[in-house]
């Protein structure tokens, strides 16, 4: 039972204390926003989780370094249009010119500004236009700017996503506010070092020890973004970051209830933007839910899930309305998990389509009705063990080619 | 320096000894050849290497049995329309059953018959329709019949892929013959054990032990057809069968130099038709070599290049003529090799386009002209050790999504 209520049209900026901005820096031919900034009226408790991306873009090590010696943050910054990757001592200078602009532009301390980046990779940042866009930002901040923010992180997005709930907890309102973008280049595997471009930013009102905040952060991420593939490309830039200004009046402890309260709710919060991230994969027309149980050890069932959510067959099968389970199965077969396949059955939602490790013998058209629909599940019984995993992916269509054989930012 | 001559429209019919026929039983809707028989004159040693796939398909699992069991082979019979993978113990009788109608037709032993089949997984073998073929095919052998053989494996190949060659071993002129298909379900890890859907046949003169004649197989499939990616699939029947029917009258000997003669001319009948399969991959417009060198070990290289050629958006920048050389870093970095990004240098044929990690400055319009070719390199260099690798892949086009999306056998 959960005790939250999501607030319709929420974002970063529904939690008291915390301002937002979106504005047009000048980074994108196409002239739409291209700046975010999520500012903190208080210092504030914080946490991030990163690419593992041997090649993490220099915001992704500015704000890794942030995460190890600064105490609070007050500000997140965040561009669109350049990712800031593979751009050398130059682009870490640059990364940290970034904070250190926004820093003066809100009169803070640079070491308490994040900053994220997503678009071209290897391209020098021009700072020019990077720095009037920061003053443009810090001057457009509104405790209502969160919807404008999630506009102006967008790449190939078609939807601004961003979400927020209001808890009761100790008998305190809390409120847990987001935005997110990232709909390519994802198959995240964020972790509390280095790890997709998707880019997250996170508010909420309670008060809480960073390393604590980290623990739930990445915990969660392991069971939402970390869970999410579009084209199996993990990114050099992936950021989820969350800020946490105390000002409900909660303080989280470690092994509380209300701590694991907080946690789901958190979780509620993450599963909801990594969902419209598939839901929005770039040329995506499905959300499928591949859902393995039954496997002899939680890796094989991660394999198992990780092998068919990422195949290109099944992908280009479900984009043609084509239940082919010969291809879940080969994907299986190759996963490297080690298993019986003569025990394995498979479902498509509630219709079973492999008995044993063959055709279970429904009929085509049955199966043709569920694989039409905007979203339905995989389902993997191995059964041979207890161990399941999930993972939500979308199918490959004619326009994920165009979008990425044509995507020049 | 080879001392082979090539032998233009050759097959496994150059090598005397060996008959063949391609025929049509009606297992295709289209009503395309779709049954190829290769018959030895003489008992002849055999090796086969096969899917690593767990749910390896029926016929894989009879060829195993017949490698383990059987001294000699006498056929090998092939059907195209229909896999006979995931049909459980009905599966294996049928995939026996061919065994048998052939070994009839022919008038030998059941157990010196090999069986492969591609198409639709999961679907019951028309078992009427394969004794009539069976029957068809052995009464067409023909000592002329690799070319039509060549045309009846084929599922989603546009162009039928044969090769043959002729080499002098010890004063006497051998002949290495094959014939294969396969161009989507492509990354074949085969094993001596079981692993893509590619089948390729290959016949020669030489005598050779069957331990000996596996460990040459094995060996050159490890640097041909397990080194070819179309989409990243391995399939539940990739089959790789050798006769040597000794009519040369020259006996392999293990660590002879005529021994590796035989092995370099195998090898390159081997990578001819892996690179066939890649040039014909599903909708692809490029042929793309990456070749990573300078890694710290084998394992980094081997990962580095995999990464890289499965990659779906570099795959899609490549269709899209694009350099767009971040992807490919981005590949690396989450490869799960460990190195350093930093002393990255990255290659398209003889332009630089990373140096050192970061951007070499080299213009767009010289990278385009090479990513316009049919056929380029990605060389990347980690400068950090002396390992290499490489991998043949193709790009991902419109046509690719179509044909994955509407095919149904």
């Amino acid at each position: 039972m959960s005790n939250w209520q999501w607030q319709p049209e929420g974002s970063v900026t529904s939690t008291p204390g915390f301002l937002a901005s979106g504005i047009t820096a000048g980074l994108k031919k196409s002239g739409k926003p291209d700046m975010a900034l999520i500012y903190s009226e208080t210092p504030a408790n914080f946490a991030g989780v990163f690419t593992s991306c041997t090649f993490a873009a220099a915001p992704v090590r500015v704000c890794q370094k942030r995460v190890r010696n600064s105490a609070r943050a007050r500000a997140f910054i965040i561009n669109s249009g350049n990712a800031n990757a593979c751009t050398g001592e130059r682009g870490l200078a640059d990364a940290e010119t970034m904070c250190r602009l926004t820093a003066e532009a809100l009169d803070v301390a640079p070491e308490t500004v994040l900053a994220a980046s997503t678009g071209r990779i290897g391209v020098p940042m021009p700072m020019q236009i990077i720095a009037s866009g920061i003053r443009k930002a810090a001057a457009a901040l509104s405790p209502d700017g969160g919807a404008t923010a999630a506009q102006a992180i967008m790449t190939t997005d078609t939807v601004p996503k961003s979400a927020a709930l209001k808890l009761s907890l100790g008998g305190r309102c809390v409120t847990i506010g987001a935005i997110c973008k990232g709909v390519g280049m994802i198959d995240p595997q964020m972790t509390r070092a280095p790890h997709a471009t998707m880019i997250c930013a996170i508010t909420t009102d309670v008060a809480c020890p960073n390393e604590l905040l980290e623990e739930l952060l990445f915990r969660n991420a392991e069971e939402s973004f970390n869970r999410i593939t579009v084209d199996g490309d993990m990114s050099t830039n992936d950021t989820c970051v969350v800020f946490a200004n105390g000002r409900s009046g909660v303080t989280l402890q470690a092994g509380t209830a209300e701590c694991e309260q907080f946690r789901e709710a958190l979780l509620a919060i993450m599963r909801n933007l990594a969902r419209k991230q598939v839901m929005d994969g770039e040329g995506a027309t499905k959300f499928i839910a591949v859902e393995v149980s039954g496997a002899p050890s939680p890796a094989a069932a991660k394999l198992c899930a990780e092998a068919v959510a990422n195949s290109l067959l099944c992908k280009t099968a479900w984009f043609g309305c084509d239940p082919n389970w010969g291809r879940i199965v080969a994907a299986l077969g190759y996963s490297k998990a080690v298993f019986d396949p003569d025990k394995v059955d498979v479902y498509y939602d509630d219709k079973i389509v492999v008995a044993k490790g063959g055709d279970a013998g429904t009929p085509e058209s049955e199966l043709a009705e569920i694989l039409k629909q905007r979203e339905f599940k995989v389902r993997i019984f191995l059964n041979q063990g207890d161990a399941s995993y999930w993972v939500w992916t979308s199918d490959i269509s004619y326009e994920y080619v165009k979008i990425n054989a044509e995507y020049h930012t």
